[in-house]
């Protein structure tokens, strides 16, 4: 499958609907549940210890989203992402904030050694997994360009795909990359679509295991492409969101050739 | 109560406001509360063991969705369930994909133990009461026909209503049916709106405890009526959503008699 | 700072787009983080015990709403006030209807004792501070006039700013009073819009701590502005909800001036 391009994953994605076990934050289950819907995947949310290893042998990706934090979720998410990968199911990490608070910071780094398929956060977030960061809150305080040495270097030491999403997207697999262009200004201004993107990157994986990096590309052109469109309809965040949702479910495979895409 | 139409009902619990209790899934929180809200009804989300059954003696209804589980809220439900049954106040049980983990399908039966007034479930999570199922994740994989057998025996041998909801509802008491029309097919590629639906039971119940099956009755055609005319507003799921909420409030107890519903 | 009108305030808060730490509930996550962005502020939703004190001393402000409370979350909510404390940054408490269950109730208390800079309520929160309420669940069943004289004499007492949010709302630091008009009778029938209010008062009091009434007759006056306006644009709850973010987003310093302030 290594050689589909964007628009066949997407017909593929469409025709499997397949089922991706989110495991995320309370701001974003609702709307990433509803980006997974419209894009035409089927979304569960399952987090607890006394489960979430047990289901995640069972569905086509996991992704682990750290935005609101505890205990017992992180047990839940570690016993997830052992249950994916002895299963050999994909899964996505997204370390929102990681760089907030010491807690934050010593999850992201026990999740990533649990070695997931495709980290995708925002270019301080990225960043700040060496070291150094300009980001403040949950928002990107630093630009794509000035995360993407750490990226590229993330991905080869891992052997794993990283996507640093912005105004324009970066993603590598430590060899090959790609820029996303598209979307719009108003996305930021509508609470965890970034959280949302994670979930709809492990939908693709999850039809196209053997290619995380085309996978990512793939979720990636179709947000950006989405967001195009629903900002000509939008006078205002409130607006566009619920645009957006509309513009994933009209999207066609065809439209995905024009995504903005610089290999 | 027990001869008042579907239309006198939404006139009754737009006039009350009952107050019902949602211990419901991270997912559908926020919709689910604005289902009520919209509908004229007053919801409120207490969830934990040391409030959960204190709260439940005082509401007019309770309903409790397994969508996202863990220990403490498993514990919260049983106090709630208790403190409803001795205050003689209906419950609602929706065993949101109890069929996906072991621990699920554990709690779901415990609940069910409980004696809800009202069980409401798509086809997939009726049909594994007996034991067989084809569903995945949280979506139904079975017919609303293939689980009416179940929801029939279930009704019956345990004394409470039964609603499979699909493309086509079927609600039982084990002797009564009813068959409800309407709907949209947007409905579901937006999230939660089944856990809403829940709720929106629970409202009707709580107005009419005297008489679940009519209640159930009256929920379920508020929905389609409300959905049917959402879908003519609606460019794709995200505008459903909001045109969906306008029409719960817009619908009058005179358009509940254009409901589809076969006795 | 303290001369400063809500216009200039707005102006200054979309300059600075202060980081507000949201301990808020689960019904409220979404759309509380989807008004301060649409306003212009940052929301960060961070609330286990873990590191809620450790962020509350780099944030602009914190928010407490204790809607969806149990122990875990009370233990992260006193650790983050403390915090805040410690390091001097106002914070705000919403106590949801702490008159529900004994539970709720001396949450509120212990919460209260914490000292907030800002208290937040509908009229049968702040009325229940003087045991006398007729509220039910969450919704406020008194009139603001009803709780004048608790707010006051809460003020003086405690020496904070209480606001009481309605038809009306009231605003007072046991010396200066104002009252704000406009809104919607649209917002209480979208959920958590009082709890999204509470984060926003947060956002205002981050860039104006010297002078919490000034801030929280801001936040109030552009959520009566930007309802107003929503109205003109909806058909009802569902749609009311989409057009207030864009509003939030829209609204001028100068249409403050249009605020239905009386001092």
């Amino acid at each position: 499958m290594a050689d589909l391009n964007s628009g066949q994953l997407l017909e593929k994605m469409r025709a499997d609907a397949p089922l991706v076990q989110c495991i995320t934050n309370y701001v974003a289950m609702n709307i990433a549940a509803n980006v997974l819907l419209a894009a035409g995947a089927s979304p569960a949310m399952i987090h607890a210890e006394q489960e979430s290893g047990e289901f995640a042998r069972v569905v086509s990706a996991l992704t682990i989203n750290i935005g609101t934090l505890s205990p017992d979720w992180i047990a839940g998410m570690k016993a997830a992402a052992t249950g994916a990968n002895e299963a050999g199911k994909p899964w996505v990490l997204d370390p929102v904030a990681h760089f907030a608070t010491s807690y934050r910071a010593r999850a992201a780094l026990e999740m990533l050694d649990l070695k997931p398929t495709i980290l995708r956060g925002n270019a301080s977030e990225i960043l700040a997994f060496s070291g150094a960061t300009s980001g403040k809150g949950v928002d990107a305080g630093d630009s794509v360009e000035a995360a993407e040495a750490t990226a590229n270097r993330l991905a080869a030491e891992r052997g794993m795909v990283v996507a640093i999403t912005g105004a324009i997207d970066f993603v590598t697999d430590g060899t090959r990359t790609a820029r996303i262009g598209g979307g719009s200004a108003l996305m930021p201004k509508v609470t965890a679509l970034g959280c949302s993107l994670t979930c709809l990157v492990g939908a693709f994986a999850g039809i196209s295991p053997a290619d995380p990096f085309a996978a990512t590309v793939a979720a990636l052109s179709l947000f950006g492409v989405a967001g195009e469109r629903a900002e000509k309809l939008a006078a205002g965040p409130g607006t566009f969101a619920a645009h957006f949702l509309d513009q994933l479910a009209a999207v066609t495979p065809a439209d995905l050739d024009n995504a903005r895409i610089e290999a």
